[in-house]
């Protein structure tokens, strides 16, 4: 018997479908739904953001990312913008209509964050930060859980019943990547996860090709790859100039790339027969 | 500077392009071209491989499939019928036109195989077998070289160097899964090794969903989610009997279930180009 | 260059050694010592607690351990005492003179625990929680800092650099496994990272043998390697009836094996030339 | 219930103790005693390996070992001297009455190879090549079999089992570090094995610190991790030069230092009971 409850496929009728309200309408994610967020790893200046928020908009994007506190491996790395990255995303939410994800490190700063934006996110680092879990947990705003880099699709479902069991049934799982032996790529995306969790439990399920991957040229086929694999949609780091970017510029696609992707993205999500 | 030369994409001029002959025309393997390999893990008996050879090959398949000398971890399980497989993969191929392949797993059988089929197999238990590699760079067939379920992809590559630098140039480089700490699955398959090697190599290079996941119910996504980032191909275990089959029943498709992952496959090929 | 700086070796004349004083007298912890910790994985109340606490101490425990916020895998397991734990150990200490230490698991408690014990401890699954590196480096408590169960040697040296610059340099690293796709055991020692740590960094390693296999048979081999390897101590888990344990049982001595292990330590201290 | 049978403790009274035969008396692999296997990576010339296999039985090594084969990642790199490194060997073992142990990487050469040496090996890359274990299994020498960069402790035993179930019952286990995701270390010691095989079997098992590490200054504290640990002996690469060693010159000792750690290992082998 599996140890998750909540999170388990048989706990739920269907597929569990998250709606995101905004001033544009609704955003769906779940079975059925192919979901873009996009935007930068880190909102690094008000400028840079609104400007790159109003493109991915018009572009379609439905949800804008953007790190306001980043978790970075080094003390003495950039480490975000902190509560004024916030209010950038909450105004570039103002501007576009598109509604906003960022992540959240500390439980003590779970209830300003969830207060500039729409979706929290936790990050792969913190997939057993238990505490951290539960404070979102007691939110009421949909939690992106990232896969742990070394984590167990079980571990995984039972990070996502942490934040159920403490009242939020609005998960949605993130694979971005585990850690391997290989050194020519960050991580390596564990493109199985996908249908195996689609077999273990009614959560959405999207993949994180930039983080996963570490280097531009394999996001788009990654990517491509998520979604003829199932997944609900992805995540995308886009960066008006990559090499200026304060993190993971290596990762990040340009403005132009991320279109070529969008409309594969598009094409593929036809042939799966998801909305988009 | 990387450490293989004969197959990195800067020794050769273009992707290479495999090419088979067999009496039902010419099978092509590379940029450009979708091919499915098809059968089931083992040769079990004559009459139903050639039952199974004559139903796939009607589908279309390019290549039958078929181990006629079985890699086992342990010394008590069915290990293959050795020269009897062959003769009936030979048989199959006069039956219906389609060229065949089959693993090779000693040097002294190199010679007897590579009498009886068209492509030979390198298994990812021998990717650093290096006097089998040698052994099969001496032939003039292709060989579809599996990586080894803990290889990096430089190591993969310079296996690839070893059957190159004996003179023979028809590698097919086939990702089967790595080994992870996951257990609901066998293996994690690392797609984003499909784009990495296209970047590092001129080779082709296919997956292999079946042995990479374990589970059928992990092939149709996984085999869809490598057309859509690129690879030149997949192959498939199929089975008129999974559930008797004397080896890896349990990840394998049945006729149903392959045809419908075959629709698939032909409206990804479309999508990206590809001929099939 | 090594991106950490306060931790690495260059950066400290000689090896750190962490003094800790108690009525006893002054527990040290560093080269040219061999510390001994133990206890049982969760403080599970008052009488046993106490009862253990005594028996260790009377063996010559230099430091006893026991988990009042216990970071589970799931959330419908018994996740630990919480301050009544504290205050537990806080008794123990009081009547035995022995030091204790505990994990902490969030931001908001640093404060809270760092006034009932003497040694923080970071756990494997938030050595990159960040927030918490940094609050703990803001007391002035040594930190064991348990090494995250998939992070390099580079990564939980930058983990110790955390807490470092925000003020703490009594950082002590815990070795206590990584996970590896073995299954027979919990996590793989890497017995090697005690040297490897000693060549980079002068600050003090130990390994839990505990946590690191999961199987009580293996602690004893364990746990001399470590000495043998060069490690500066070893963390024990004891247990006055290890089939009743609330949480890890299974790798938990009973008192009559811990006190040959110690005999065996002794010996080995002795070889080496440590002071226990 | 485990898969292997022969090699299981169960099937087996007491634990196996392996012989061999030399002009010098008999050196005995197994449990209570500490064999001592020394010599350079590889036979690099006949004046060099003979100088240094005098000064090594000088010393006391039980066992002298020399590659003449040499498994090697790229097909570019020095790949051993053949039959004139086999010829080297047995003259060593003439001159010294040291038995000698190569390694043997392809199925045709196990009976010209059975013919020079005392003991066969079978290196981590050809763990699972069953053709050549079945090859050895058919030879009446003792073989060490090298545990896969990536095997499990199961498939280890497994490969054990091809050996016995071809005839031969004179397995050495041989531990030389897995494969993880760190990259300061070539490899990582699995120092948990020891114990976890004892357990599991009665053959004998020693540890390889020199090709697990990649790092000579590693190879002296993991190789009393392995005595302290339990295991039935180490296996040591030493070179007059090791900066000019022809392969593995990093993590091969001086002459100086393997004096050094042979008095460490003798001292830790009186400490545990074992004749050395």
């Amino acid at each position: 018997m599996k140890p998750f409850k909540l999170a388990a496929r048989e706990s739920h009728e269907g597929d569990t479908l998250i709606e995101i309200n905004s001033s544009r309408g609704t955003v769906k994610i779940g079975e059925g739904y192919c979901t873009v967020i996009a935007g930068p790893c880190a909102v690094e200046g008000r400028e840079e953001y609104l400007d790159i928020a109003r493109i991915l908009a018009d572009m379609g994007v439905h949800l804008l990312r953007g790190g306001a506190f980043k978790p970075r491996t080094s003390p003495y790395s950039f480490a975000g913008l902190g509560e004024e990255g916030l209010k950038i995303l909450a105004e570039a939410k103002k501007i576009t209509g598109v509604p906003v994800v960022t992540e959240v490190l500390d439980t003590r700063d779970v209830e300003l964050v969830q207060g500039y934006v729409d979706v929290l996110q936790v990050g792969s680092r913190n997939m057993q930060n238990f505490s951290l879990l539960q404070e979102v947990g007691r939110t009421d705003k949909p939690v992106i859980l990232k896969r742990g880099f070394a984590a167990t699709m079980e571990e995984w479902l039972l990070a996502a019943e942490y934040i159920m069991a403490a009242g939020n049934p609005r998960v949605i799982l993130c694979e971005r990547g585990i850690r391997t032996f290989e050194n020519y790529t960050r991580n390596t995306v564990d493109i199985g996860a996908v249908s195996m969790i689609k077999e273990l439990s009614h959560l959405p399920i999207i993949v994180d090709p930039s983080h996963a991957t570490g280097r531009w040229k394999m996001v788009r086929p990654v990517a491509k790859a998520a979604i003829a694999a199932g997944a609900d949609g992805v995540m995308i780091e886009v960066h008006q100039c990559p090499e200026c970017a304060l993190s993971d510029g290596k990762q990040s696609l340009t403005l132009e790339n991320f279109a070529v992707l969008l409309e594969d993205i598009k094409k593929l999500a036809e042939v799966e027969g998801k909305k988009i």
